[in-house]
């Protein structure tokens, strides 16, 4: 058999172009790193090439990923990159996913996708290959190339437009044993990111239409983070800001009957004239009251509704279709009436949630108009019968407050929920901050930015039904399997490891990561130095340890500055001074630490192994 | 440390759906094996999906390629899959490559391709990342997603749209050091292919304006090959039809003045009517003579021509021009007159790189016409000078021979090399077929069709020059490396490992790509039978020997036949009956052999271990 390069690698033979300075672009310190330390290069904005020494890195992430699959019994497969528009058209993602998709026409006019994520990949096959309800649960996963169209990549592999990911979906009888892969991939996810060095909050996500515990998001701290979360100090609660509830600040009435009662003391409803005030800061300060006292009414325009909307308010003429001919049938446009407390903004994510839209917006000025009969300004949602309006709880405790009267200048006063309106829903549409109070304990909420790495979701029967898959129970009856999808993105889990490790010197590779395991530095890789310098390569190679040796003619200064910058765990240094003498010595040092030892030679390999299997233990455990 | 599944899988675990029948587009053996293995499934004309069965085999490729490129010290990047269309308009190929390059426009308008082939891309790394000679020679690979817009998409992953390619790219200061590179990938490629159980045939290729040994084509040989290879008898010569050259089957005259001498003794150039006739054969019949006296004159059009034609005739108006900014200067269009003797194709392949042309094609009837100011039919190379003529070799030995005139239903007769006329240019253009002579050793050539598996090429100066790459040489002067490239296709190789191991009942998988080494078939796996079947994997584990276990709850017969159908090297059935008496026993059977034979199970892991390593150590030795 031959003997292959895993183990031990010149540094004179490979191709690790470091660099003292680079772009302006690089903000982020992985990226910097990444671009320093010659992971990386970049072949155009949001594009990068892994060179040698970052693609060792990359290869461990993906390693790792894929045990932790295999061991929880999910089977790898390699579908395409490109794939068929029409899997997109049947799933009705390819119109309803923006334009972040990578659309291509081949030379025949065939439309394909180059594939941000595969649902309909996955789906397709599965249809194909499913019968019984003997072949479920199944769980498949792939580790491939993703496109995402991004408008504005940035952030090195943190946010650019090709990826690679690893992308699981499952598929089940039913709710339980989707809950039970669902629980396990959380587990196994866990554990990935604990091997990978990463700490990771495991936060609560938009599960849309599903709702429940069903989408799972691990995030990781970072200033540049484009999702905010919500933290309990106490620990005891993590959501992003677009699932977050929070335990009410107010007390509502315990029912319709019970706000009416409520309201009885409260002065009849009462229409006062505002003249020139348009914002809620202009209205209190008028009415001299606080924003907490306004019911300020949204209206929201709302695209592809899936929710029956038969018996709302103004409904009674919208007609459902099928945007695609297997697509479940929606409203293609509804308004609604959203009323909330003042001081507090609308979650169009609960919004849409809610109402199972695939998106909702604030309504043009026109249609407002039509929809109050008013200016911009004036909405409210007493004598509201044009759309259905959906009240945020909040508003069910208000029963003296302000709203908008559905004319020019001006307001309701007085105004009580039960008595003077009812709406069509209530639900739980605020958007929770910092400062508002835990839902399990009460304590204070803190907010994060945090950037995914990874999602789990119970996705449902979204794509089973859109494209049509089934199965035979065993009584030879026909039902559709429900779904999961659980993703990860290798280049953000690499770069990440970075931003959580590293000094000003450089990386601070977790070993499971590092590219090599030790540095062995030769201060002149010649005579006594050299012999001992292969003597201890050849015992760490025997014992599985990962060397790269800087063979170099530089100034010991540039190997150290350069071994400190990519970031191997362990660094031996072997000089003529410390060979000395009756038992010959080298400089061994941790990458983490300040201070190096001096090691006997004839000690070296294993000590040099007993730090690196105890630290590979540690994160692997 | 988790206990991973790399060993051992269970058959009900995984998903290996068999097939009885496979679609009628099947039609090839390794197409029809792979589907009906359950290695593959198609998600769409030329794109499929490797199931977990298809996808450890493909993963054997890969990382027997992997280990040789290493071996050889060189290094393997990660590009993108999705490169920039500048760094294609920057070599040319943008213009060049034909509708095959997938090209993409994303939402920002920008270019991209989806990579067929990745000499820009790795250009354009080297290119930044070069400085000094002492860089050099320089060897980058990468084993990544390729697409190529096939028309007509067949033979499964044979011919698909996207695929997995090897590519690597080789970068030197000078010739001996491209030599030296590209001797060691052809020794890496021989070794690669052995490795991977095939037979492959290492024929000469095409090597455009290179010329000389610099391109190498290893083949399978195929029915359905796209390609024609012309191999001595004797085992001297084999090369690709578009490269082929053969021994002489005329006597050249020495020089030019011989040749002028030896048309002393033939009577003067005559021409002669030739009225409706309008073929060679009719020619031939008319005359009552046959094609070898027959000068045939064809007119060529050739696009970007880099070839000097400053000198040639009817081609002082011709400009220069560039393609691109930085390609360098071409003629757009010219035309050529090519003789070559009436029995006898023309190779376009061998005209285009001996004019250095992008492209070369037959010219129009009317640039025919206007060419040779007759109808088609009348060419010929007598007192043609409007365009330059080049004649095959063959042409030099004719002295007595016949060509068209220049004028309607006139030819020549009597016609003689050096006297009547002298071509612009002689060389070899013969299109050699079955039963032309070896070069090497004078013997019979014969013909097969093969299907090209890898690549090894001397591209020379082409990316380095186009894309302006340079280093400095020791004395500080820059200079243009030359470069090579290097490709494997894994989907073919595997394919056609089926293609040459296989049987009515299925695969015959060489050890080395076997998804698994063996597979053991419990009768029931139940009992005393289990307890055998879970002793014998045990053991087999521990010395790393990879097994499918069979533990469904199928019939033998069924179990048999997917165990065939699969191709596993070594079958294992444990049952009963043979566990019965003193020494209990199991049947162990090669996939290649007929019978079985009864083991001791107490030996049957030894036996199988020793089986499957010899056999292991037999194709990678």
């Amino acid at each position: 058999m031959l003997s292959f390069k895993d183990y031990t690698m010149k540094f004179s033979e490979t191709l690790i172009p470091t660099l003292r300075e680079v772009p302006g672009d690089a903000v982020i310190v992985s990226h910097r790193l990444m671009l320093r330390a010659a992971m990386l290069r970049k072949l155009s904005n949001g594009l990068f090439a892994y060179l040698p020494l970052g693609l060792r890195s990359f290869r461990k992430v993906e390693r790792i990923i894929r045990e932790e699959m295999d061991a929880i019994g999910a089977l790898e497969i390699k579908p395409t990159v490109v794939v068929p528009g029409e899997l997109w058209k049947e799933s009705g993602r390819w119109d309803s996913m923006g334009e972040a998709l990578l659309r291509v026409k081949n030379r025949l006019g065939s439309d394909f996708v180059v594939s941000p994520t595969a649902e309909e990949a996955f789906t397709a096959l599965v249809r194909d290959e499913l019968s019984s309800y003997r072949q479920l649960p199944l769980s498949l996963y792939q580790i491939n190339t993703k496109y995402r169209d991004e408008v504005r990549p940035r952030y090195g592999v943190m946010r650019g437009r090709e990826f690679t990911m690893k992308d699981a979906y499952s598929f089940h009888t039913n709710e339980e044993s989707l809950d039970e892969t669902y629980q396990k991939m959380g587990r196994a996810y866990r554990r990935i990111f604990k091997r990978c060095g990463l700490t990771v909050i495991p936060v609560q996500a938009d599960s849309g239409a599903m709702g429940g515990t069903g989408s799972e998001e691990f995030m990781v701290e970072s200033e540049i983070g484009d999702n905010t979360l919500l933290l309990c100090k106490a620990g005891d609660y993590a959501a992003n800001v677009e699932k977050a509830g929070c335990k009410p600040d107010y007390s509502a009435p315990a029912s319709p009957e019970a706000a009416k009662a409520a309201a009885a003391s409260i002065p009849a409803l009462e229409k006062i004239d505002t003249p020139h005030v348009r914002t809620i800061e202009e209205l209190c300060a008028f009415l001299k009251t606080d924003a907490k006292k306004f019911i300020k009414t949204l209206i929201y325009k709302a695209v592809n509704v899936e929710l029956d909307l038969s018996s709302a308010p103004g409904c009674s003429k919208l007609q459902r279709r099928k945007p695609a001919p297997d697509a479940p049938e929606v409203y293609p446009e509804a308004f609604f009436a959203v009323a909330i407390r003042g001081d507090l903004d609308v979650n169009e994510v609960k919004l849409a949630a809610i109402i199972k839209a695939a998106e909702v917006m604030l309504a043009a000025d026109t249609d407002v108009e039509r929809i109050t009969g008013a200016p911009v300004g004036f909405a409210g949602p007493v004598g509201l019968s044009t759309v259905p309006v959906i009240a945020d709880e909040t508003v069910t405790a208000m029963n003296d407050a302000v709203a908008g009267a559905l004319a020019k200048d001006l307001h309701y006063t007085h105004v009580a929920y039960g008595r003077d309106f009812g709406p069509w829903l209530v639900t739980d549409l605020r958007t929770v901050v910092a400062g508002d109070r835990c839902p399990v304990c009460g304590g204070e909420l803190y907010e994060k930015k945090g950037n995914e790495l990874g999602h789990i979701f119970k996705l449902g029967y979204k794509y089973t039904t859109s494209m049509k898959v089934s199965y035979l129970d065993e009584n030879g009856k026909s039902h559709t399997p429900t779904m999961g999808c659980y993703g990860i993105g290798l280049d953000r889990t690499l770069a990440s490891a970075i931003e959580e490790h590293h000094d000003d010197q450089g990386i601070l590779w977790p070993i499971t990561l590092a590219p090599f395991h030790v540095i062995i530095i030769p201060i002149k890789y010649d005579g006594a130095v050299k012999a001992v310098t292969d003597q201890i390569v050849a015992e760490l190679e025997q014992k599985g340890i990962e060397i790269l040796l800087d063979d170099r003619n530089e100034r010991p200064g540039v190997k150290f500055n350069d071994a400190d910058l990519i970031g191997i765990p362990y660094r031996v240094v072997v000089g003529d001074k410390n060979l000395a003498g009756d038992t010959p010595k080298v400089e061994v040092k941790a990458r983490a630490e300040k201070e190096n030892r001096l090691v006997e030679v004839s000690k070296a390999a294993d000590e040099l192994a007993a730090l690196v299997f105890s630290a590979l233990a540690e994160l692997n455990r």
